[in-house]
């Protein structure tokens, strides 16, 4: 009897929307499969888990009831800090079902929207399993980052993905600066991200900042039925800052911006 | 009667591969619905898309015959060259019967494995849609990429994709010491990768060059039945070449450094 695989689950990208996407456009078969099959799972918020797992069913029975599911939160400082502070946090208890020595059970690792471990936390879960000698299977779904930067039409052969900027106005007009200069002398695009409620601050500080000649691109609302994607340069957006694509306060969004 | 929009559509990452991934593992339902309708497509090689037409017709029937599709290829010169030379093309016209003044046609646009313009040629395509005002939609599929990064435990919150490195030994030695010093320095993870051919080759350049502790991870054959991620300090690497999840010569990787 073998261990445990540490599956990594993708999740739709309508966390928080008011809108959902139909799981089946955005999921392929082959995940929602194991998603059902799996009983043990960790995750950043058992009841958005179960809430997944919920839409899951209605496509594809899952294997037991949901109340009897073993789920396990990462704990709360990983998702305030992040989750790549070597040391801070050693995710290895979490796999112990994994383990188990009558034969491992397969565990599912799933963040509130897109792939764990990518711009959300999970990638101590993934590093503690590796140490522990568990396969790790990655599953495809949607990941707002790559399909952002495919409709952005910027470098998809050279890019950076770089987080969060700063939310003080100087150190987020010396970031933005920082980027810029890195993207149009190297020619790799660079993305970023915002907590949706800052979205347009976001927008209009990139516009001020931004040579007229960069091209910004922003794509908001991805995978819903609402999902735009504007990429222009500088000197367009600021005629009109309202143009399809912009976002709003309420509705995920990525940033790029590039040559 | 509005313009077509442009739908970027992933394939599956079995391209060349002596095993396939059954289609519905990998492309979501409403991924291959939008694929069956389309008529128009634009890609790196018509006989491969009708390859991949002929697997979506397995599932979701194509509402034309194959041999009815309306293909055409990019110049070759994208291919060589890569799609982010400024000026070097102008891919309007390969978006005509977007334009078609009695109401214009959707148009798909499909490279040779994963997500067009991410890796891979297109992004010309996709700036040239933004410049004539057509609505731009990337739809959800497998990205080698991004399930190489989920699957590494690499810093998923800050990560560069940056190509190809150089063939040459002197060269690739010292484009390897600079992104380990990026990477150990800022923490940004650096994913490269290479033609399957020389996967052996530049598993056994990094391993020789990079820092004991300096964590190397490979994936390869992602989305398939011998798919394998191994992700450990080059320590670890330099004791056993052949780990699961080494790369053979035939099957495509995905690499990726961080600390």
């Amino acid at each position: 009897m073998g261990n445990g695989r540490l599956y990594l689950v993708p999740a739709p990208l309508d966390f928080g929307c008011n809108t959902q996407a139909p799981l089946d456009d955005v999921i392929p078969r082959g995940t929602l499969v194991v998603a059902a099959r799996l009983q043990h799972w960790v995750c950043e918020n058992a009841k958005t888990t179960r809430a997944y797992l919920k839409r899951v069913n209605a496509l594809q029975p899952l294997s037991s009831e949901l109340q009897a599911l073993h789920i396990q939160e990462l704990p709360r400082e990983v998702h305030k800090k992040g989750d790549h502070q070597p040391h801070s946090f050693d995710a290895k208890p979490l796999l112990a079902a994994a383990l188990a020595t009558n034969g491992g059970h397969d565990i599912g690792l799933v963040s509130e929207a897109g792939m764990p471990a990518v711009a959300d936390p999970g990638s101590s879960v993934v590093r503690a399993a590796h140490e522990l000698g568990l396969t790790v299977v990655p599953l495809v779904g949607p990941v707002s980052l790559l399909l952002a930067l495919a409709a952005s039409g910027l470098n998809g052969q050279n890019f950076a993905f770089v987080g969060y900027l700063p939310q003080e106005g100087d150190a987020r007009t010396a970031r933005i600066r920082e980027l810029e200069s890195l993207a149009l002398k190297t020619g790799q695009a660079q993305l970023f991200i915002e907590t949706p409620y800052r979205n347009a601050q976001l927008l209009q500080a990139l516009v001020q900042t931004l040579q007229a000649n960069t091209r910004l691109a922003v794509s908001s609302g991805l995978t819903l039925a609402t999902a735009a994607t504007c990429s222009q340069g500088v000197k367009a957006w600021k005629q009109n800052l309202n143009a399809a694509g912009a976002p709003n306060n309420s509705t995920p969004a990525v940033f790029a911006i590039g040559r």
